[in-house]
This record gives structure tokens, sequence and C-alpha cells, in this order.
């Protein structure tokens, strides 16, 4: 079970949030996704049916197009599989307030995801340190 | 194995960071505690003594004395314990720009922990929500 909810989150994450695999959503997420605690995160407490989740990796991947995420390492609870990561991308797109820099951004966090018991993503708790992408696109 | 660790990280946040109990550090800290990545933290990247990672913890509290982690959940790996915590703590002693406002301050937070064979805590990787700090801090 451990293994398996691990080697689901790593391709979700490589698959959908690096690569930019959109369609594949539904192989990974289920038809309700929780965002329970994300600070920043447009959508922050509310739960995304598949198109609505799929809308919400179009626009948070826009501005940075070439994102990747990198696992540092995962951990595992009764439900879920916690995560943490190292994040850049190329600010290649608009973000509000700040628009195209073509600067490498650098990022971290960690990620608790939660699995339903078909195995599939049904939600998150999130922290990344948004104060440091802020330094890094607010820099002269 | 894995259900002390977890005794152990719940009493070590108790005791130590909300509690200020901070002469009970060597219960639960090895002799060299590595602060592997934390943005914003002055000590990220080094390795500190018994008596170092005592004088962390005063620091770091004396802002807000009466500061508390609630744990929400916590995730095993091989040798670590992550915790996804919230933080609050009234704001009475002055941090670096921000002279003592006496406002109630909230944060969340995720830290991934290691421990030695001995089954005490050798280091951290931890991302805050210190942007959200900041906005308080700043608030008119």
């Amino acid at each position: 079970m451990t293994d398996a909810r691990r080697r689901l989150l790593a391709e979700f994450l490589d698959a959908v949030w690096s690569r930019g695999e959109i369609d594949r959503s539904g192989e990974f997420v289920a038809a309700n996704y929780a965002i329970l605690h994300d600070p920043g995160d447009p959508w922050e407490g509310r739960t995304l049916d598949l198109p609505g989740f799929k809308e919400r990796v179009r626009l948070s991947r826009a501005p940075f197009p070439d994102q990747r995420f990198d696992v540092q390492q995962m951990f595992d609870s009764e439900d879920g599989v916690a995560v943490t990561w190292l994040w850049s991308g190329t600010h290649l797109g608009d973000v509000p307030g700040f628009p195209a820099t073509g600067r490498r951004i650098t990022m971290s966090g960690a990620t608790a995801y939660r699995f339903d018991d078909a195995g599939r993503l049904s939600g998150h708790w999130q922290v990344t340190d948004r104060l440091g992408v802020f330094r890094q696109l607010q820099a002269r």
C-alpha cells in the first residue's frame, strides 16, 4: 500500500506538475480533490472536481511552463503520504503583480497528500516558502 | 520504533518549543543537530551542539514567549518523522525590523525530523509560511 502510494505520487508530480501532462490527472486524482490548507493558493479551502483540478494545474503552471518538482523525501501515514520538495522554474508568464521577468526562480515546500480507499489523491495540506519566491521576483 | 519516535517528537515540541523547558533539550536532541533546510532561520546550514541548540531555542522563542505548536499530522519514514503544524504566539519581543506589536500571530509549517540510531532528534528540514507572518507583522 505504502509503496503503491509513493509510486503514484512520484509519477503524479513528475507527469502532471513537472511535465504538464494535465490530461492524465484522472489517473492520479479522485473525483473530488480538497485543498485543505495552502496559504497563497487561490483555491485554498475549495474542493475541486476533475475539470476544476485540471484548470488549477493549467493556471498554476502557466507563468512557469518549464517548472520541475524534485522530491527530497517521502513519509507515510495511515491515509496519506507527505513529501518534501525543491522546485524551480523560469518566470516566463505574468504572476499577479509580477510581469514575466525571465528569471530562474527556486522554491521549497512540503505537502501532505491524502489518498482515498481506491488509492487516488483526494486532497492536500501544503506549506511553501512563498516569501522566498517574492524576494526573487522583487529583486532588482 | 515509529510510535516511540512520534511520542518523543510530540513531547519535544510541547515541552521545549511550546512550554519553553529548554533545559530538557538533552532528553530529545542528539549531541549534534543539523539544520539541513530552513529558509529564514539564522542557523540554516549549521550543525549545533547541545548548548548551541538551547541557545537557538532561547533566541527563537524570545519574541513570542507564549508560542504554541499544534501538531496536525505525523508521517513516518525509515529514519525520520514529518509533522505538519499550526503555530501561534503573541508578539511581545522585538524581531529584526519589527518592534514588539502585542499582536497575536499565527503561522503554519511542515518539518521533516531525522532520528539517530539512539532514537534522538539529529536534525530537520523545514518550510514555514514566513510570508504570512510578515504580512501580519506589517499590517497597519
